[in-house]
């Protein structure tokens, strides 16, 4: 049985019976998460670093979806990477999910060169720029780049990915140009991408975007995703994303 | 009364009364032309370049819509700067637009440097591996890259641009990650994209973009641009475009 902290609760994931550890005070998985590891194709036997991983969300999500070889899960923050932990026990994936505490700037001191099949990272998206930083510190790390540039995390997959490795990210629209150029310039080709659209009728809040080292120069981009129907529902997509099923 | 060369024909432009010379057996104007059109936002008086203008379709269009000093239009053909000059004529728009007949290579000994608020560009689509060259040459002039590549596009509006110039092109999605990156490595940064998908469940087809000359990172991406409903017929906004009004 897995000790529980104070003012943590445990939700339930849909998928397998799994639940995740989180602190309603803290960062909570959003949706984000769960459309980034629903966009990984991993082929079977993978091995897969998961970097910024938090509790953990994407790691226990893509462990519950794919028949991966091994997923490495890096985090600073040491609260998180103890509910993490804590997390992979209780769904019983010890044996596949590793949760390490470190620094995604530092990954050349600790992991070998070439050593991935994919990268997955929901990195703190906003710059010293853009929108307040918390006052939480931990939530503030999370969602804005102090400790972490976008910049850091595209070094840290080119370092850690095999050739024809895959980084998949999912990111906010307004640095789109930013991240494409990023990645093209880490010799990490943008394949297939998609833009996350909260009604058909507005801008896009996300975007899912799958590099490859060393891939030849041609981007797929995907139909669009819509997330609400015009009655304010989730469309017929979400709810297969989150359930494995329409709703009848 | 301007004159028709063999195998030509005037096709109405549902706006203004304007009609554009065409030879159905050349290359024709498409979808692409009205929307990039409908994308740019010039200022009132701006001075406006169109490469690769073809028959000229897209001055022809923003002369229509806006209240512009003046748009230059280049076109490399000497049949289709012939059709453009006489479309131009027939509108009574030769006060406002110039056709030249040139190469896009070149603007640099025949443009002055900074010297247009707005570049507009329909380019050749293919690179020489992308689909079959066409076995008429005028043709597959305008759709392949065998006179002019994206790069050279890109340099060619780098040098026609005044500061906060604004380049406004579409292009194919599959080379969207070339397209952010070469505007950004000639300091046109993307500031706004739309993606235009043939239905709500297909890839998009085209993407509009609209860079900056000198501007600072930071993108919007619009809300998806979808053409045909699911019945067949077109979306309310693509009637808007083409017809001005939504039909009753």
């Amino acid at each position: 049985m897995v000790e529980l902290r104070e003012g943590e609760r445990v939700d339930d994931l849909q998928i397998k019976g799994y639940q995740i550890i989180q602190n309603p005070k803290g960062f909570c998985f959003g949706m984000d998460a769960v459309l980034l590891s629903h966009y990984v194709a991993p082929k079977d036997g993978s091995r897969i670093m998961d970097l910024c991983t938090g509790t953990g969300i994407v790691p226990i999500l893509m462990a519950a979806r794919f028949d991966v070889e091994h997923i490495d899960a890096l985090e600073i923050q040491g609260t998180c990477v103890d509910m993490a932990r804590r997390s992979v026990e209780m769904n019983g994936l010890s044996e596949k999910i590793s949760v390490m505490e470190g620094d995604v700037r530092k990954v050349r001191e600790t992991f070998l060169h070439g050593s991935y099949d994919y990268v997955t990272v929901n990195p703190p998206y906003m710059t010293g720029s853009h929108g307040l930083t918390n006052d939480d510190m931990g939530k503030a790390i999370a969602r804005h780049e102090i400790c972490l540039t976008l910049s850091e995390v595209i070094q840290a997959a080119k370092w850690l990915l095999k050739p024809m490795g895959h980084i998949v990210m999912v990111h906010r629209p307004f640095r789109l140009a930013e991240i494409i150029n990023n990645l093209k310039e880490n010799g990490l080709e943008p394949k297939r991408m998609r833009l996350v659209y909260p009604k058909i009728d507005k801008e896009p809040n996300m975007v899912l975007i799958d590099a490859v080292k060393g891939g030849r120069e041609r981007i797929t981009v995907d139909p669009p995703l819509i997330v609400y129907q015009s009655d304010g529902s989730y469309s017929e997509e979400i709810y297969e994303i989150y359930y494995g099923e329409i709703p009848k």
